[in-house]
């Protein structure tokens, strides 16, 4: 969808709002640079002192797990403690038809016994350098936009380069502040990971997908794993121990890890745009989706085996996205931003036009050249067998980007990927976004369907087409895939495939829409928001934190209950005792059904061991599995989810709901020591 | 919505498509009248004569089961079967908190075990005579419309209290072809019944939701009830025998029951807005409701409990919606109307109009005058006390239609019913439907939402606001609603009960809206398709049937089995081991799962007794427990359900794909005696 290009206006409103008007002192909010800490807020509000030592040992301790998420390390013997559903692929991985580990969960009494983890590669950033001015060097006001890009990507390239040569890190430049601020970031490798410990499943989820973004909460989301160097236990420095006493009501954390991205920047008319077209929308699919996947798969067993991943995804994405309408739909969240009408060719007039031309395109857009219309895996293969024809005959520079050269490798091991794809399930999924196409096209374009429907088969029912789009075409076989793929244009133009004819009848329509829509709202958006960021970065600097981009980050806050709509009042921190008296009540159904190894050890436990726990802290999607850290540097939690309220971290932050959730440090060495006999790893630990 | 006023276009059309062009003979088409029977066609297709005798005697064996749906005697004792479904209120009424008869099941063992069904009342048609000249006979053509129409109702009313008089039959004059004749029929009624078996909720509805409207099936959604007279089984003179060797692929069979309602009048228009308008946004609301409420119930037994019946409702709606919507978008269907512009001034031309009005007001109408934005029971309550105010002041034929003296009674009744209101589901539902508000007024009021919001509340969000309104509304007690009910205008005025509130500021609006939606959109069709009806009755008379009104009819049909869109072949007939190999695969999990006593009695069971099975007979919702009847006249099975492709029967009969769904006869008997031990029973039915 829109390309976000964050700006700062927000911030400084939240932040007059929250020291002003609201709340007594500033909200626990931000997503800060370790190179640029929010130091005084910390001290201001806390009293706590952000040493350059303490961060630096944060910082070191800190660990990207591989595209996935956080992790930090635990142990000076390279232990590394990351949540379970960020390491669940591993776990799938390394599971055998005798052993499914994310069911039964894994623990290896001995280093001999741990999983190497094949393809796993984790990044410690380790140094950090502000190169915004060798990056801007070569790039002068005469220049266009483009040109200037040019000269600053080269530059980058060198730096990258000459960085790694001279050390074995790896080196990567990260765009700050929309091209406010350049930081060249060193990462040490670490890639011989192997798998310690993970609990099953239905403890790691307890709750599933009804308790996912709802407090309180039950879930030990944690898994361990080891780094190894040359064969051993890797030796490390700087990790995080392990707290002692816990983590208590009211008590400054702090979260370091690597939030993936934030759109704190929008202007108040593409926040309009959000709310008015572009949620609705999104929930008007998911919604019916999640209805038309659950009815399949409530048929069968077989059924619910096969729907299992599209629905669990449209379930997440639902509830994201209601928790994002939600926030949006609060009017005290807009109350603060100036009603004002965009000045005459400012940045902020510019998206607005550009979001006036998206308002009667994006529908159109989503469905046709995003094929939204055609939900299947059998169109996707189809659309992307007749393109790879097509554009890989045109100049590379002419070429729609996902087909130039540099991307071509990974495009072509999606399409050939020899992944399952069943009939039922895409003639399920077909049918229902042709219905909706009718619908649609029927609601937006009433009385004249006839002469945008010219490119699809107007004689059959939507069931009837799918089947027969489906059931005839034979692009799920890989081998007949590749042999198109070479063929050509020729092979795809000649192909009676159905599904490549109608993939090839839409183009033009599906280029249209796409052109139309990069030309009048992505394009001059990305300008209108470089221009924004430029004139915002000039004036306020790294005063404040730029939008979350993948990189390190710290956030500050406290445990800290909160009112629910109703009234009622959620205590911060729960505990083993209620986790049980949840499954109770629930008459232990799935999924409040513990594993046996819990209910067989329930004796053992501590009931008033603490479980989970919420704070205040400034987080997103990608600070899964980043350590929550108390004064001390030690390991108080393990960052898991945020409540409902916080999914609209992505557009602003507020504190008097929005909490992040983590798993409590107690818990997990009550379990290793009292539920999996874990000594061995509780010992190195220290607890 | 929009009243339903048949003609016959529709029929003629797909008699001459079923005769001329796709079938070689004439389709299994028609609920026709017993005084109007399918003679010829029977008699053509299938060599059979339906002789008066036979009619007759199916006639008056035929049963109307209260206004709940179909029934027949099948006993000289006055046995009564009917569906399971259709006599669960029954069953729930005479659970006790020790025995869930829903849930156990319940057998009789003697006549003195037979339980009493208080307020149950059946009615038996006994006599039907041509009224029509008599009904017409003071109407001239110099009266208007509603003058002609209050000399009819007189005349109606004579006739009723006439016969009456006479018998101690009751006594119903029903307008059939839209005002083209008129029956009055004579209906004997039992009101001392009792009921005598029924099996457990789990094999009633075996399969449950997930399988509801599909097939194959195995459900035994059966259920005996016995008539008394005088303390003592009515002796039954008419009465339907138990069929010998069950029936076969391929056989002729017959539905005798009371089909509810039918739109195969619609004109081309017509069909066109609900495919357009009506269907799509029927299941967006659904589609949301189900996603809300399932995830609701997901979080807890509690919530699960008192979510269950709105979500019952709400799944079955939706898969209704989506398979009459699936009829509609299916162009085989569409190819043969004749595309002609309607004539000028003609009924279908103002039929027309009326749609394009309708077009663009029945949304705002439904969710404002219908109250969709405010989905709760707390709203509801709350509108009915502003209107019994207001409208109550004003002279009877000034108010609107449901507060006229006449209905005024039955409107207290729901009023002030104690029926639980949960504040949580509320709030949910409330909620979700505030947040539509939002998304629907942004999206077809785009930037001009202020004018239409001045009745709502707009500094709060939809979760905030709806908590307001439901947690500080007092309606949901009784009292309170008798107070404010007795108090008149003055209590509504002054209450400052924030749901009151918002009913009473959202009056002009609503009313207003009403008001456009009847008079330029109910009323004109009304009147148009009565043109319309008289037209063609005026041709064509009884030579086709009307439309379904809830009166007794016959349909014809064989057992026959279809094919899927995906060319899987369905055969007619199922098993008791086809029954319990759907169990198996499904590993017994609910709704899969059938009762205790099937599970132990399974070795005595005839594993290749039939189950359920599917005939082309012509039927819709009312013909729930309806006899399935050989040539002979015996009970071959008992109708429960329609297949998927039945659900656009309102609009259309094909024979293609839709079918009737019944228990066979056969699975009854095998389960009164091997499962139930109701040997008395079965000896009753000759079995």
């Amino acid at each position: 969808m829109i390309t976000p290009f964050p700006t700062l206006r927000w911030i400084i409103f939240v932040a007059l709002i929250c020291c002003c008007v609201i709340l007594p002192v500033r909200a626990d909010e931000g997503m800060w640079l370790f190179d640029v800490p929010p130091t005084t807020q910390v001290k201001e509000k806390y009293g706590f002192e952000l040493t350059p030592e303490w961060l630096q040992h944060v910082q070191q301790s800190s660990i990207r797990f591989g595209r996935r998420g956080s992790a930090s390390f635990v142990s000076s013997q390279g232990l590394i403690m990351t949540n379970h559903h960020v390491g669940a692929r591993n776990l799938h991985e390394l599971s055998t038809p005798e052993n499914n580990l994310l069911e039964n969960g894994f623990y290896a009494k001995t280093f001999d016994d741990e999983l190497p983890c094949s393809g796993l590669e984790i990044l410690v950033p380790v140094s950090s350098e502000d190169v915004t001015e060798k990056v801007n060097a070569g790039a002068t006001p005469e220049m266009s936009a483009e040109e200037a890009q040019k000269v600053r990507n080269a530059v980058i390239a060198t730096l990258e380069k000459e960085a790694s040569d001279k050390t074995k890190l790896r080196y990567e430049v990260t765009t700050l502040y929309q091209g406010g601020a350049y930081r060249l970031y060193g990462y040490k490798i670490y890639n011989d990971i192997r798998l310690v410990w993970a609990p099953e499943q239905t403890i790691a989820a307890f709750g599933g997908d009804p308790d996912n973004y709802e407090y309180p909460r039950y879930c030990v989301d944690c898994s361990l794993f080891r780094a190894y160097e040359n064969g051993k236990p890797a030796k490390i420095e700087h990790f995080l121990k392990w707290s002692t006493g816990g983590v208590k009501d009211g008590e400054l954390v702090f979260v370091s890890g690597f939030p993936g991205r934030t759109e704190r920047s929008y202007t108040r008319e593409h926040l309009e745009f959000q709310r008015n077209i572009y949620f609705p929308w999104r929930l008007r699919k998911l919604y019916r989706r999640e209805v038309i996947y659950s009815a399949f798969g409530n048929r069968s067993l077989e059924n619910q085996r096969r729907i299992a991943d599209d629905l669990g995804g449209v379930q997440n994405y639902r509830k994201r996205a209601i928790g994002q309408l939600q926030g949006l739909q609060t009017p005290s969240l807009w109350k603060n931003i100036p009603q004002t009408k965009p000045a005459k060719n400012s940045p902020e007039e510019k998206i607005q036009n550009a979001l006036q031309f998206a308002q009667n395109h994006y529908m159109g857009y989503d469905c046709i050249e995003l094929g939204e219309f055609f939900n299947s895996q059998t169109f996707k293969i189809a659309r992307m067998l007749v393109r790879l024809a097509y554009e890989t005959e045109k100049p590379n520079s002419e070429r729609l980007k996902e087909y130039r050269d540099g991307n071509l490798e990974s495009l072509k091991q999606t399409l050939f990927a020899d992944t399952p794809i069943y009939e039922d399930v895409e003639i399920l999924k077909l049918t229902d976004s042709l219905t909706m196409l009718n619908e649609i096209l029927n609601e937006i374009l009433y009385g004249k369907e006839d002469k945008f429907l010219y490119f699809i088969d107007r004689d059959l029912s939507p069931k009837e087409y799918a089947t027969e789009l489906i059931l005839h075409s034979k692009v799920r076989d890989v081998t007949e895939r590749k042999r198109i793929a070479e063929g050509g244009i020729q092979a795809v133009k000649y192909s009676n495939d159905p599904m490549i004819q109608l993939a090839l009848r839409l183009e033009p329509v599906a280029k249209k829409f796409r052109e139309d829509y990069e030309n009048n709202v992505e394009a001059p958006m990305t300008a209108a928001y470089a221009e924004l960021a430029k004139k915002r970065f000039e004036k306020l600097g790294t005063s404040v934190y730029p939008d979350a981009a993948f990189t390190l980050r710290l956030s500050y806050g406290a445990v800290k209950g909160y009112k629910e709509d109703d009234g009622t009042d959620v205590v911060p921190i729960t505990t083993i005792a209620g986790m049980f008296d949840r499954a109770e009540k629930q008459k232990f159904k799935e999924p409040f059904d513990p594993p046996k190894s819990w209910k067989d050890g329930k004796t053992k436990l501590n009931p008033n061991t603490p479980f989970n726990l919420v704070t205040t802290n400034d987080i997103i999607g990608g600070n899964s599995g980043s350590p929550l850290i108390n004064t001390k540097g030690e390991v108080a939690g393990l960052v898991f989810d945020g409540n409902i309220y916080s999914l609209s971290n992505n557009f602003i932050y507020t504190e008097t709901q929005s909490r992040c959730v983590s798993v409590h440090a107690d818990v997990i060495v009550e379990a290793l020591r009292k539920i999996y006999g874990a000594d061995r790893i509780a010992d190195e630990l220290g607890k």
